[in-house]
């Protein structure tokens, strides 16, 4: 098992707000990728941009949002991206996991860092409405 | 194997650079903990503040810094944290790993995250000088 974990803590924020945030189409392209579009009901297909597009399986309401990859880089192709959400008395909680990853390769470590930055976003769109989307977000990389 | 990588490209850095901010205490202080005390020779220890040391097991010029946690959180005794550093054309790359969680419990999601905007700090410092080590860090959690 090689999965990337992350958890962030947004304050004053309800889980409705940070479920909206993960589950919609609008709210996706407000923290990871500027480009989102496609269908966020369950079975639907959303498109990230550049080529990389989940198939949502599964959507509960202010709890849990779960994407099977089925488009995207040869690493991504079948893993599973969740996120969990939970309140903690004025915090909502987000623990994202992006599993289903072979081996841990030089590109898995990138794609951790990535996401933490992301999860950073997200936090921020949460606490202030403005988050980091592509192409606005934090560069770490040497390949783009 | 439950593991938490990440993964830097600084640009127009030598891996000497990289090498002197991962392997000395004042490069540590510098993007991670602001009060790191201690011997940064093999075989000593590092102080991180907040009741975490470290034994150096490894220190390879220009190459891997690996440490031994022996003083920290419960989750952490025991493991390994580890940077490997290489060039690339002008960047120079550093991958992290800090090995040997017993479990995938939730604060190992938070370290994750955190390892993750600890990585960034590293970056900003190589690229810029001036990195973001506590108490100047990003805050993500709800525990402090």
């Amino acid at each position: 098992m090689v999965d990337i974990l992350h958890r962030i803590a947004a304050k004053d924020v309800k889980p409705r707000a940070a479920f909206d945030a993960v589950a919609t189409r609008d709210g996706v392209a407000s923290w990871w990728i500027g480009g989102t579009t496609g269908d966020d009901a369950v079975g639907g297909t959303l498109r990230f941009g550049e080529g990389i597009a989940a198939e949502v399986v599964e959507r509960r309401p202010d709890e849990r949002v779960s994407w099977r990859v089925t488009e995207g880089p040869d690493e991504w192709l079948g893993t599973h991206i969740d996120f969990d959400i939970k309140q903690d008395e004025s915090y909502t909680v987000v623990l994202f996991k992006h599993t289903g990853w072979a081996e841990p390769v030089e590109f898995m470590h990138h794609c951790s860092t990535k996401w933490g930055v992301f999860m950073v976003s997200l936090k921020q769109l949460l606490e202030t409405g403005t988050g980091a989307p592509t192409p606005n977000d934090v560069h770490i990389d040497n390949w783009s």
